[in-house]
């Protein structure tokens, strides 16, 4: 597979754009007219740059407007048409992107259409240039794939092709599967791109909601098996208009794009059975292993685990780490001088094979992560997650076998909490959000789950939850608005009897997040709940939601640092995490860190 | 006319919202439930705080999905609505709101909802409270006022009547004109709410794209006088759900919220012919009289307008101020040692009466801001924009007056610069956008202009032009992208000649914003310019534009600090402002930035 990406896609000026290609790994790209006119460098160096960085200029976007227009505009077109097929010879680029007409082209007549794009070709060919047609999906008269291709045909000229872009066909709810009837001779080009499902107008929803493949709702594995059965063996190169991609880092943004065409390949290939040795398969986590938490003064989570009734679980015999545990529910304290405040450092999970799933996400992009061991202790294979959270592995034949590196642990005492982790709650920054999503996708091999907008204090909290099938592994992220602080991230470890919980950890001193009585009185007012039970839940400051499957009930600690822990239960069959309650809990928060 | 704003529209806590809106001058509040339920404070301690601040609790907003619904499910939202009735009861609050049933409604039969309205009313009325009723856009089965208040007769209670939003009605382009068949009796409430032309579903629009009356494209002058003229005597309340102002800080948009319903309400008493005496008409300016630029150290700025042909105009006979001229277009130096670098301080407009203008300002919110005057200075009546920006205004028929306050100035040489200010950039953060196209529509009574999306290097730049209809007063507004440095602003003069501006700008050795090569061979691509035309326009770094009505000439000065100076020439009848060249631009000054 050849990998291409459109500069649009970056933030920068275009030299920084090529080199950030090439330093993520793309084969080639294809260049905007517009990043080429504001850039100082002539078409030779950028010619000669790329050489250098050894990237092909697969396709090259100058010309708009160009069909189904009178002669007289033709003519125009056919000037302009040459002038930027000059450039091209300087640019050493022999592809360009005709695009449907959407603002010119007064005649609807695919014959004209085809005359005009022959002689567009003709013209083409004196500088040995391929012209690539596209339907547009807001084309004034062709915005149907299958429209420019019969153009393309009826035109029947050897250096005039079409080219396909997910957004265009999918969006329009276009079946894909026509692409299989097209002469694969003449499939010129692929861009690539997935989209949010959003019930708004075609051209905004293209021109700032695009997003890299596996980030949003577009089949894309079933349309890129269709492209490749047709027998196109082009590039596949990405095409995403995005606000917010155009605003962050090049060199992040770019790495991100090519980790979403890696996945996209592996997935598209593996459907289809064509199974690569050389990919390994995803490997689905089966539970969270352990969380650890880093920092240079680890004492007050120290204090609240104690509270909350972990078990003390050793120290590593080599290592300045401390192990505390819950039943199954393991946290892993790092104290280390410069790790600033107390924050998750990193997220252990069990799978089936841990080698595999490192090498997985080595294959589509995930960066590999020093881990110190000595002799004897356990090999976990560590990537970093984009947000540099560590992630380990542990292989479920094997599992825990690090817990034996901990030494000097105590036995369980007759209260201590047992629970296992429920769920992580991940806050980022609104310009992370995405990659994250596609690192949760690919890397992770989790499922997008329920999605939800919380009404936080200071704007709108965008929340989804990246989970297992089976809800064993769950991660709730949170998008934060651009302005409000960010959020610390926090641990939920579900219990079977939170009250219990609850007790025992104010017994021990523990002061839980004070929730106010007009909590208790909308619970009232909501469920109808007996006055002994809602006097239960209100001395507890217990939060309480319920729905047709169950019930949930919830207390969160003290935030430290950047992180704090939630105990939850689920009763019957209830399957949330209690975002009725969220406002509240976020306002909770802001009024202790303010107070 | 009494003013009340919803606490959804705010950010923050309760305690917060309800101190800016009394402090913005607002009369009452609608609160929504959700923002006690999150509030430690009880129902007394709010209902006891907005008495002391002399805030009424217009509406209270605690109910959904009421009506519309089979037996069962009615009781059990009556139970609900008698716990909230109670809580209203501590509150202090006599209206509440019932929104048209969007979940739980399975009944489209308006007699059921009628018959259980009226029971609700019955309840609400063992508590003194009125029930407002409101057909929400995406109302399941109720989704037009016109329904609503069908609804509303049918149940025909004394405490039930009708709650208009102008977002629902005007979303749906449902005629407001039948507002005056209501009976004025049964006009319960008031909700106004402004927003963008999108295409796209209507309940995310309302959810995160309202705006405050002014700054969207609904008539809701026109709305605003069905309502009064239907007889409709309660307050006027903004209900503006916005992503942005969610995250603003309460106070700013609390003042912001509030001039939006001042304008609103004088433009429609206005529009109706019933002129208040005490409310002043708004002055369109005539023309930019000065822009003022202050710094610590205005050196820079002062060799750039000497070397741009400007004529000195003198020193200010008792102020450290200097004035440059060139012809119309003046620009005053204020050098203060802690002003920071070079930026744009003020705006002088000329106005037919500049004491009504300011009158005008201040009566819909403006800020009054100090201007030190000596015996025998020219008064000048001023405001500050929302940003800070200083604006000045001078009666045309003593306009300039404040020129003889200058002193030593030079006698226009031969090759000095004459022209007229032609526009003014002014680069905005993404959160104070609406807030300034508000202030330029309320206070400085300019049109929305053009609007267009412009792809900078980090990201979409939105640009609105606000202008008078004639053109002598244009500002383009910026929104820069939430990551993206704040661009610098910028003041553009308009010459005749401006290739002789800039081979006399050469020839004093001021070097001007370099522009590539690639630039104009697109423009030979696109115009088929003549050689030797392209060629002066490569030599002198021009950049150009061209449409059916004329063309464009333009160049740029060196950055100084926040401000540089563009000079443009008009030809023909062209109305824009270059944009097609605007990414070329940025991306130049971005690399004299980082070179």
């Amino acid at each position: 597979m050849r990998t291409s990406i459109a500069t649009v896609c970056l933030s920068g000026g275009l030299v920084d754009k090529l080199h950030a290609c090439a330093a993520a790994g793309f084969d080639g790209v294809e260049i905007m007219d517009a990043d080429l006119v504001a850039a100082v460098e002539s078409p030779e160096e950028i010619r000669a740059l790329c050489a250098r960085l050894g990237l092909t200029i697969d396709l090259f976007q100058p010309l708009r407007d160009c069909e189904g227009v009178d002669d007289a505009t033709f003519a125009d077109n056919l000037r302009r048409a040459r002038a930027k097929f000059e450039v091209m010879r300087r640019l050493g680029a022999s592809m360009v992107l005709v695009c449907s007409n959407v603002g010119t082209a007064t005649i609807a007549d695919p014959e004209v259409a085809a005359r005009q794009l022959g002689q567009l070709a003709d013209a083409a060919a004196e500088y040995g240039i391929s012209i690539a047609y596209e339907a547009l999906a807001w084309g004034r008269f062709v915005d149907d794939y299958r429209d420019a291709w019969n153009i393309v045909e009826r035109a029947d000229r050897a250096n005039l092709g079409v080219c396909l872009d997910s957004f265009h066909v999918l969006s329009r709810g276009h079946d894909p599967a026509g692409i299989e009837g097209i002469d694969p001779a003449k499939l010129f080009f692929l861009q690539l791109a997935d989209a949010p499902s959003l019930d708004m107008d075609v051209l905004s929803w293209s021109r700032h909601h695009r997003l890299f493949p596996g980030e949003g709702q577009f089949d894309l594995t079933t349309f890129l098996s269709h492209v490749l059965r047709a027998g196109y063996t082009g590039p596949l190169s990405l095409e995403v208009f995005n606000d917010t991609f155009r605003q962050t880092d090049v060199t992040r943004t770019a790495a991100h794009a090519h980790r979403s065409l890696r996945w996209l390949y592996n997935s598209t290939v593996r459907a289809n059975g064509q199974l690569d040795a050389q990919v390994a398969p995803p490997q689905p986590p089966h539970a969270v292993d352990f969380v650890e938490i880093s920092g240079s003064d680890l004492s007050s989570v120290e204090q609240i685990l104690d509270q909350l009734g972990f078990d003390f679980g050793g120290g590593h015999r080599t290592k300045a780490v401390r192990l505390w545990r819950a039943g199954e529910a393991s946290i892993v304290l790092s104290e280390e001088p410069r790790a600033g405040e107390p924050h998750i450092e990193g997220i252990g999970f069990t799978v089936t094979d841990a080698q595999a799933a490192k090498r997985h996400a080595v294959s589509i992009g995930a960066t590999p992560r020093f881990r110190r061991t000595r002799a004897g202790d356990a090999e976990l294979p560590t990537v970093s997650a984009p947000d540099g959270t560590g992630i380990y592995w542990s292989s479920a034949s094997t599992a825990e076998s690090w817990v034996a590196e901990f030494e000097g642990g105590q036995t369980s005492e007759i209260d201590s909490l047992h629970g296992v982790i429920d769920h992580l709650n991940v806050a980022l920054p609104w310009h992370e959000f995405d990659e994250a999503v596609l690192f949760n996708i690919g890397v992770l091999a989790l499922d997008p789950g329920t999605s939800a907008d919380l009404a936080g204090p200071y704007g709108l909290v965008r929340s989804q939850v990246m989970r297992t099938r089976d809800g064993s592994v769950r991660l709730a992220m949170n998008l934060a608005p651009p302005t409000a602080p960010l959020q610390p991230r926090h641990i939920a470890i579900r219990v079977d009897d939170v009250i219990a919980a609850a007790e025992r950890a104010r017994r021990s001193g523990l002061p839980s997040l004070p929730i106010p009585d007009n909590y208790y009185d909308d619970l009232h007012a909501r469920f109808g709940l007996d006055d002994e039970f809602l006097h239960l839940l209100r001395e507890l400051n217990l939060l309480y939601d319920r729905d047709a499957n169950g019930s949930f009930l919830h207390f969160y600690t003290p935030t430290v640092g950047k992180v704090f822990f939630e105990i939850v239960e689920r009763r019957g069959a209830y399957d949330g995490y209690g975002a009725a309650s969220t406002p509240v809990r976020l306002v909770a928060q802001e009024d202790r860190r303010a107070g």
